[in-house]
């Protein structure tokens, strides 16, 4: 899908996650500062959400690669008829799959079983990898403002695997799921960076082979990263200042249900014990 | 020999090391979850099947190397005789004979010597860290396909030395072993591959410099990756199915056992403590 | 700005920071073996320096930004009218803007605000990587001598930034912090270096294609470093033969303060509390 | 000095200080596992040998330096008449620099001043990479062999200079002291490989583009670390052989100087109270 829209969709996907994670990750230490000593106790509430987030993953994934196979101009499942049928298309079905697994892994990660800890990052890590992967032999043979273009995502994408790998053994570490963060919103808003500009929506074609162009493009990259800063920042701060401004009510309310939350504790200590185990 | 059976050797022996690695580790992790506090309690069976494995290691070291030496068109450990005699058999040998260092390294962390801790994955890392090494000056003047799909090896292979250098200071770690087996599966499915298309069994050649063959063999090694994904989750999933459900009768023969157990816990306990001497 | 002073103005900030962090970290180390047991206690003394130097950061970011854009021969704040407008200027001030978000984490961290533990050294990698990345894309089209002596500029940049990014999880690690401070010297050094070569002072211009020329430069650059590790030396030594020689006064005041430093602990416990579960 | 004897007098340092280590290091680490508990306290005898191994560091670099500068056919210490002078042994003179750096850092860190923990190992590290550094740019031009085979001593150089770096931060790692050890004699025994090849003693030249002699010099260096691991396994089994045999007689030794030991101890805690305050 070699046309705006074909980059829109993954970049409105990942400014989405992105964003979102923004939000997540800072509502989960807030909450976790507001319960000193026992920090693994999330409420079952987290727990949900994450397990719907990994099945998000799986189902845009599947119908990622159904559109991609049997859009009209598809390979609508042929691989082969004496050459290759439709390489590109197959090659966007291989990365949604990989982002599949990852929300495969993500629901593991959640359930009771006796995952591996670290099970989601390492996939999502994997995926990340294969895309940048992929998108890197993609390039050969493109005029070099393309090429430069998509070097500038794999930036973020080879960046972004990197640290979500790092997540796998620093565990729970805020900065670093932040900074995942503001590299999936990046990575969103990247993609539709080169969507207006190699298809641009006014017809006027840039200049392929200008280094000025080249030059730009670079720069632009760290103002799109400066912007994703902004907004993982704001949204950092809006949920600590909620979660504060509402958290006097919200002590009283665990006054009240003290014995509720005993129970609870205990059992969390249960798990506490049974992943610090599996570690 | 560079030609399919080549290629099907290591590529076995790598899928069958890889498949019972995704076995083992599964197999220790639920045992020692089994027996909360006393984590490095594992039976010595564990020990005697570390042991043979670096034994096997060994063996098929000494056999590779005599094979490549001996074979009717090997050199008969002739180096050079006015010109270099059969290099390629050499640095196959050379592959072995460090694959063979890494079962020795296996073995001596497996005996009561006090080698540091580490050495065993330290080994198969330089093991993994040299057959790439190796391979990487191998390429040069080969057609563009050949070179394609040997790189895609060696991300595989280097890859796994990586991984498993991690292994030498954060040890039993799940993740990194499941990684490690996920990736020895690779490894193997994929020198099959290489000697598919180098060598097609019907004879019908590939075209070595086109260039919708190097983004399908890009996309294909994907593929090879998510079926080792597979295998591994269906063998972690098997194990710790199979060790649950006959965990009940074990638990029963722990307490019937338990005055056996105290003793080995109390020599556990100092072997626990010098291991901790060690690091 | 390519000319002297567009070299000796960043290469001045850079000598002058590293010089100060050669200072200030010891300083704060010396501080803290003094007060065994309470080591996170600073005095708030230390917390305001940081703050400022957080603020002169952000303050001469805007003054490079604004000098960048309203130079005579500068951009003017426009960016595209036919062809791109002064590029390299914008790229400067896109430099500039991280360094200021690099400051503002600073200022962040060292606020009473729950940001996560380790963003100031995050934000100051990121403006370090930002840097070299522009860097990296500048040199194109460049003469042999002078595309390698900024080569040799991205050596310390770049190893600024891997440095950095441990200190964000290897906290108040005095090794990393005397190592950055050296590559922020030889930063700041090595820019006017590339003055007094590109737009030597006598006019006498270097031979750009000399290939002793460059292998003089690559050595030089090391010198360079050999005078950057001399000065953090005299300096931490300096720092601890002062405060070793004043301790003894001091820790006499801290008998009679005692009252007052029993307050304090108590409030920083409190704060340590809080990192502790940030982190 | 490019001729046989001046990469033979590098190569035997090297070896000498692999060889070395890999006797120290196992001395050590036997010393401390048979005194369980009080792991920092070796005796000042080790700290002397350190002292030692530091001033002989900077005794040979400087000796390095003047040979370099005032063989007859030196620069005499002059840099530049019209052309540079000598630029190659300039080169070599700074790669002694830094190793003579190196060996004040060891200096410091046995001394009793408070220099940050993981000082010498730095040191160690920077001397290394500057010593790939320079090399890397010297191969510029050269014939393929030379190329290659001074490459491969790249990867002994920076291999050492990222294991050491490693050493930093993971102390007293028995794992990377021998990793360590078996690289430096790695790099000995590949510049008398490196003499032997490009000034044959016998004056038959090797053919310098022939891609044979590159594979088989590739193979070669496989081969020498194979023989450098078997150097160190035989060092650290003697070792340990012979500090068992006579453990016996040292253990009643330590019973009766019980007394002594008592008071030592308490005067090693506080070291490592300290040492553990510096971190």
């Amino acid at each position: 899908m070699a046309n705006f829209k074909g980059h829109a969709l993954p970049g409105t996907f990942f400014f989405l996650f992105g964003f979102w994670w923004s939000v997540k990750y800072p509502l989960q230490h807030s909450w976790k500062k507001r319960q000193h000593g026992t920090r693994q106790s999330l409420p079952l509430f987290f727990n949900r959400i994450d397990l719907i987030e990994g099945s998000l993953k799986i189902f845009f994934a599947f119908v990622g690669i159904m559109a991609e196979q049997f859009v009209p101009d598809g390979p609508h499942a042929h691989l082969f008829n004496g050459a290759w049928v439709k390489l590109m298309n197959w090659q966007h079905s291989t990365m949604y799959l990989f982002f599949g697994i990852s929300g495969i892994a993500d629901a593991l990660s959640m359930s009771s079983l006796p995952v591996p800890a670290g099970l989601d990052r390492l996939g999502l890590s994997l995926a990340l990898f294969v895309e940048g992967f992929l998108f890197y032999f993609h390039l050969h043979n493109r005029t070099a403002l393309d090429q430069h273009i998509h070097s500038l995502l794999l930036v973020a994408v080879f960046g972004g695997a990197a640290s979500t790998i790092l997540e796998a053994f620093l565990r729970d570490n805020c900065l670093l799921e932040v900074f995942r963060s503001s590299l999936a919103i990046l990575q969103g808003t990247w993609f539709y960076q080169i969507g207006f500009v190699l298809y641009p929506l006014n017809g006027d074609m840039w200049e392929e082979e200008d280094h000025g162009n080249i030059m730009f493009i670079t720069m632009c990259f760290c103002w799109h990263y400066a912007v994703a800063l902004l907004i993982v920042g704001v949204n950092y701060s809006t949920v600590w200042w909620i979660t504060n401004r509402f958290g006097v009510k919200q002590r009283m309310d665990l006054e009240i249900g003290l014995r509720k939350t005993t129970h609870l504790d205990s059992s969390s200590q249960k798990a506490l014990l049974q992943e610090s185990d599996e570690e």
